[in-house]
């Protein structure tokens, strides 16, 4: 399978600039990771004349075609009329389609009748794979008319992706001779043009596996994807390209296949049974709002304190006024009475804390924006780290959240804390 | 000005979906707001022919072509050169815009000298106006060829929503006859689809001002866009608008031209010296993490409990065990306990606090996902409200802390709270 794709959103609600165009780098991530090489992105209104233009232009020059959107049973949705007429395909009613938006109807709305216009849905291109979606009414569906491959998605990022990953995907691989396997690893505590310049010669020598760098508010990625005639032979290529990275990163490497820091923090938790509580200046609540966007936190994070004013670091978290006074609030020394009084009060296993300028401006003691202090309590004791969190209220407040979290990692790894 | 745009990123890192098109939706949205149209997206790579395929395609069907990104001093920078090329313009080395260079970089890295491949960005087309960046080094431009207007803005989105704002956007209004302004009401407690229900006569028979409806996680926004000589004509033609919408909508407005409920609430907060506490359990720090996003917060915000067990609801929020066993975690009683518990704890006069069930599961007491307890204390008594949130972890944390400000913005403009 070498395929050129091109990707064809349609909706009117997109070049309104509602919403983001994320279906299209949602399917670039996969499609890339399938080794399936995307020259374009288009997207077009809910007007049938530039919708065909777009469509005849992508068949000269692309052999996979996929459009999102413009797959519902309103007026404005018109995919599939489309690309039907494109390609001289006519549509056909399927039953199995209707019976399943009929079934769906009844179970989320079993208080109202469902209109007819529902049905148009069902009306599928002749002789089509037919990609039935459980994540919303519209089905999705492949075919392949002279050399050229079309497959249409809905519109919506939630069922975009999942009839992606649960349809098109297995569709695309049953194509292929082989698989392609990929796997990621990622790194925290590493600047992205450090990594890449580390790795410039090893990647430009690499054909298979490949590896590819990504960056991203202070965090880095390395995607290594195998080309094989099946999945054991892939893992046997990509494993010993993992070890020779692990081995240049070391423990900057914090996991592979693993979503966010937080991911990685709330496993090792789990897995040693602890618990974790939070005490939060700068960041304002965003570590805990990290620690529990996570199903199955409630395991083991207990809560936190958001000491946003010096008063509630004293009442609340028992940081000593002196310390406050000599020291001021951005300091190391006011970090660790806030972790410590956070493991107190909190009654967890171990705290971090996070105190530092998120700026605009910089504090009244002149600390320059960016600069934040966080810390780890433990029973065996109490470690900080001095932050440069960079710029913007945002990214310091990300980066501090990370700075956070990769304590805890290093500390319930065993690893040096620095 | 009647001006049919199309807009062109130029990166390979869109294609391989490493970031998405966050630019054209910005664009999109600021050139509907200018009442220009776009007709077309598209994404091309870092590849001259593919780019110059793009541009010579947008030449036959748009008047007006904005291209993002590829303005930079590395070789994949390739978008003045291949604009330039289709329009038939040379490039000529403008040394304005080398200096601002030179001292960007003096400022930012006094340390270390300039490699001169910055100084291609001073590369621009002949006769060109140029658009100076002020958060950048690749100052962006704008030329006319053959009735064909071209603007060309650097790719990272703060440079390009800057450079848009300030150099575009009014580069575009010298050549309009008279201006376009907008106003924007943002709305909460109130469905998309009714309000799209009650406004579908009006808006049918309106055209100036226009009025577009848009929605986001449980929040609404209605957009009036007036064309006219000058700005006070445009604004008394907003105005009679506005009264109307706000009539229909009453104290469902929240507000004009803001960014967001807590921007609402902090301005309140702000204008009557009042301070705010949290008590999170649910929501995990969101509540705290939104309000603590503002620049500013401090002067109100004093802070907060992320009371994700029950023993911190008991042990910090003083919240009575038996209320807990009685009631359960996610009831009226513990949230309104948890409120005051907040208010005195953290020693300010307005304390919010939400404690729900953000799934995936039911709780242990049986409560669906989505149900959401709310509460305000203050010192005139508490107020409760219960919310039925929806589904997806993400969106009931996020409508949950909706509906807390709302609370706030509510109580303090001295509305009825239901």
């Amino acid at each position: 399978m070498s395929h050129t794709a091109e990707l064809i959103a349609v909706g009117t609600e997109l070049l309104l600039g509602n919403i983001a165009n994320t279906d299209a780098q949602m399917l670039s991530q996969g499609l890339s990771t399938l080794g399936i090489n995307v020259y374009y992105h288009t997207v077009v209104g809910d007007n049938p004349q530039r919708l065909k233009a777009a469509v005849e232009l992508a068949k000269t020059r692309a052999d996979l075609i996929i459009t999102t959107g413009g797959l519902g049973p309103t007026c404005d949705d018109l995919t599939k009329n489309v690309l039907a007429e494109c390609f001289g395909k006519k549509l056909v009613f399927d039953e199995g389609s209707a019976q399943r938006i009929r079934d769906y109807f009844a179970r989320l709305h079993p208080d109202r009748p469902m209109t007819d216009n529902n049905l148009q849905q069902a009306m599928l291109p002749e002789g089509c794979t037919i990609f039935s979606n459980d994540w919303g009414t519209a089905p999705g569906c492949a075919f392949e008319s002279g050399g050229v491959r079309v497959i249409m998605l809905p519109g919506p990022p939630r069922e975009c992706r999942a009839m992606f990953r649960y349809r098109a995907i297995p569709y695309l691989q049953d194509l292929a001779d082989g698989v392609i396997v990929s796997r990621t690893l990622k790194l925290f505590g590493i600047g992205e043009s450090a990594m890449e310049a580390r790795l410039r010669d090893e990647m430009q020598v690499m054909t298979n596996p490949t590896l590819a760098p990504y960056a991203k508010e202070g965090e880095c990625e390395l995607r290594i994807t195998a080309k094989a005639a099946d999945h054991h032979q892939a893992i046997s290529l990509i494993a010993p390209v993992e070890a020779q990275l692990r081995g240049i990163f070391g423990d900057k490497v914090y996991g592979a296949d693993i979503g966010s820091l937080e991911e990685a923090v709330l496993a090792l938790l789990k897995g040693q049974k602890k618990t974790l509580g939070t005490a939060e200046s700068c960041t304002g609540g965003l570590i805990a709002k990290r620690m529990t966007d996570l199903p199955g936190a409630s395991a083991v994070f207990r809560g936190g304190v958001v000491s946003y004013s010096s008063e509630i670091k004293k009442s609340v978290l028992g940081v000593p006024a002196d310390l406050l006074d000599k020291y001021g609030a951005v300091s190391a020394q006011v970090a660790k009475a806030m972790a410590e009084g956070a493991r107190r009060v909190l009654g967890c296993d171990l705290a971090v804390s996070a105190t530092g300028v998120a700026g605009p401006d910089q504090d009244d003691r002149g600390n320059p924006v960016g600069l934040v202090y966080v810390a780890l309590a433990t029973d065996k004791g109490t470690y900080v780290r001095e932050v440069r969190a960079g710029s913007g209220r945002e990214r310091i407040r990300t980066v501090a959240s990370h700075h956070a979290f990769d304590l805890v990692r290093r500390y319930l790894t065993g690893l040096l804390i620095f």
